[in-house]
């Protein structure tokens, strides 16, 4: 008698790890421009001790015991979704293990096998994942320099239509997308709530990187657009705090998020970690830190922009006005999947365009995170990644 | 068109909360016995501080950042484990949000509907009902003064095998069982892990109150029994750190580890969390706190035994060698459910034991846990709960 009898059928179909593990290197670690790491230098040390004593001092049973989300976290949620527009009460907003958690939820209340999923691409393959393992069949939509392409997105509901099926949801990342770097137009944003309306279709919009904008006026996000709950907005604190606390929320219709909730069975997050953000966030403390994130991110982006224009001039790219990521694309027969490993050899790691669409396309790009590293060293990165890129051009010996 | 429906079967059946809500009172609150909290009054509150000063200042990247589990964390408890007799590998361990979490993980890995499930009577209905959400069949085993009853769970084995029906696990809480108090014997320990063996089914420990021992000898858990690999170790630092922290851990086979882990869809659990409690924890400072809480709580213990022998000597219980409840047999005639609003009334909240059943019963029994109040308040809430157990005994006028 074998312990595998008894498990589940999902649970023996294993999916692989999103990331296989990372190819050997001699010698010193490589830079790692490949994953999108808040900057260490950044995060606010000596506040989150003292934080921590004044909760301890105020709050000692509320954060240490058995006990409910931190009341003040929700509030605050419900304050920055007030000045981006929303409205909201107390019932429907979840506050979860990182966003990463409500994309994780999300298949559990909306997806059964075989459903449709609406996608950009290129888009985040953390998400793509945990709704492919539910069984989602994948579409994925174009995106360009402003955003996510609405008309294809028109098409296909209406092709989809036509074939009687109903989409689920589309997931978006409207803001500085992950990975493309663009943001979504007003215009679009409203044709997409149009839309979601007319056809029935949940828009969950990852705004996770909307904080971080170094120039340009925000624009309203999908959830204040929309007037009839087609809208799931998801939000995190670790692009403007620390992603090591694990805070994500999301804020949509009470049903949904009731059903969410339902399905977070672990029940509410860390009273201590929540009432640790509440409390750093207070009086306007997270604004202001924003305002200095935002202002040393710009300087890394900058920083990353010009080395490119500097060291790669075929390549070319977009330069995003806020976020973690630049998406560059290649020189003319550059294969980003070739250059990956002889990158790494060169001391320096990416991710190839290819992990970020669910159909294998995406040799033409690699993207960059310009977050992590100090200037100095996302400068030699680029003069590695250009050594690379000329070593991959190099026509093979004979060839 | 309606957003309800997209959702999926599953989340179209909702499952009314596990507590009801609180019944009104007037006036000041109740004292509560009815819940499991911990004694705020144990909380190391300065040294979390500390702790999260040190930490900040040597792992401040490793705490704050997209980060795996602290292994510190992972060490430690593989340390303690060691200390038990059981032997791990670091695969061979789960960190997740409080023990909670691996019990909500426990169903997608190994219960499909339908499948049978065995658990005590009385059990832990936090855990159940994660199991009959997943559409489990529970089959409840009595306990007695030695923890589960072994004989019956042969006879149910075999008269299940008879059906052809093998269960999925064996869900057991063995040392000072929530709720009854009561400790699995050694022999009995053995015996489930040679039936486990025999019969193909899996033990999941639930070990949440092993080290608050207050006094006798530690038994082997059957994680440290079990040679064939049929044992899940389930542990918490929620009863002997604080429960506002959120950090559960299981040991088991590897296989069974990773297949929990794969479900686990937001990731390692806090890095900062777990490498608070790792820091915590070293140089013996967990096992030194334990100690002062062994202390703390058998004195709690005694106080609600000898006000329970003295207020209300025609109820019985035994009194426990560890743990936070006393499991009360009610004096003859008085029902739980009848009881509990009536002790509400008069200022004390309690479990009714049909709380702990699945199938209805216990009406005879009410949960006291002794593990929250200080012990003065202690004596009053037992003073309140003979008062309202002499107005429930008190025959209706003109009845």
């Amino acid at each position: 008698m074998q312990l595998a009898d008894l498990y589940t059928a999902q649970a023996r179909e294993a999916l692989p790890p999103l990331w296989g593990p990372s190819l050997e290197t001699d010698g010193e670690p490589p830079l790692s421009l490949a994953y999108g790491l808040a900057d260490p230098a950044l995060f606010p040390q000596e506040e989150l001790v003292d934080t921590t004593a004044r909760i301890l001092a105020s709050h000692l049973n509320d954060a240490l015991n058995y006990a409910p989300v931190a009341p003040a976290l929700t509030t605050l949620i419900a304050e920055r979704l007030h000045r981006e527009g929303v409205q909201s009460h107390e019932d429907e907003i979840l506050v979860a293990y990182g966003s990463s958690q409500i994309l994780g939820l999300l298949p559990r209340v909306l997806i059964e096998p075989g459903d449709t999923v609406l996608v950009e691409a290129p888009t985040f393959m953390g998400a793509v994942r945990q709704f492919k393992r539910a069984g989602a069949q994948m579409i994925g939509l174009p995106v360009d320099a402003h955003g996510l392409d609405v008309e294809a997105l028109a098409t296909t509901l209406e092709a989809l239509k036509r074939k009687n099926l109903r989409p689920k949801f589309l997931y978006t990342i409207p803001t500085f997308q992950n990975p493309a770097g663009v943001t979504l137009s007003l215009e679009r944003r409203q044709r997409i709530v149009e839309l979601a309306a007319a056809y029935g279709v949940l828009v969950v919009e990852d705004d996770a990187y909307v904080d971080l904008r170094f120039r340009g006026e925000p624009l309203p996000p999908m959830a204040a657009l929309d007037q009839e709950g087609w809208v799931l907005r998801v939000g995190t604190f670790s692009k403007i705090l620390a992603p090591g606390l694990r805070v994500g929320w999301a804020h949509g219709p009470r049903e949904l998020i009731a059903r969410l909730q339902m399905f977070k069975l672990e029940g509410a997050s860390s009273p201590f970690v929540t009432h640790l953000v509440a409390r750093f966030s207070a009086n306007g403390r997270l604004e202001q830190h924003i305002t200095d994130l935002c202002a040393h991110y710009a300087i890394k982006c900058a920083t990353m922009s010009q080395a490119l224009r500097h060291q790669l001039p075929e390549a070319t790219f977009i330069e995003p006005d806020g976020g973690f990521f630049i998406w560059l694309q290649l020189p003319q027969g550059v294969q980003a999947s070739e250059l990956a490993p002889v990158a790494l050899k060169h001391g320096v790691e990416i991710l190839p365009g290819t992990r970020c669409y669910t159909d294998g396309s995406g040799e033409a790009y690699i993207r960059l995170a310009f977050s992590e590293l100090p200037g100095n060293q996302i400068e030699t990165a680029i003069r590695r990644l250009s050594t690379a890129i000329k070593v991959v051009q190099r026509p093979t010996e004979g060839g």
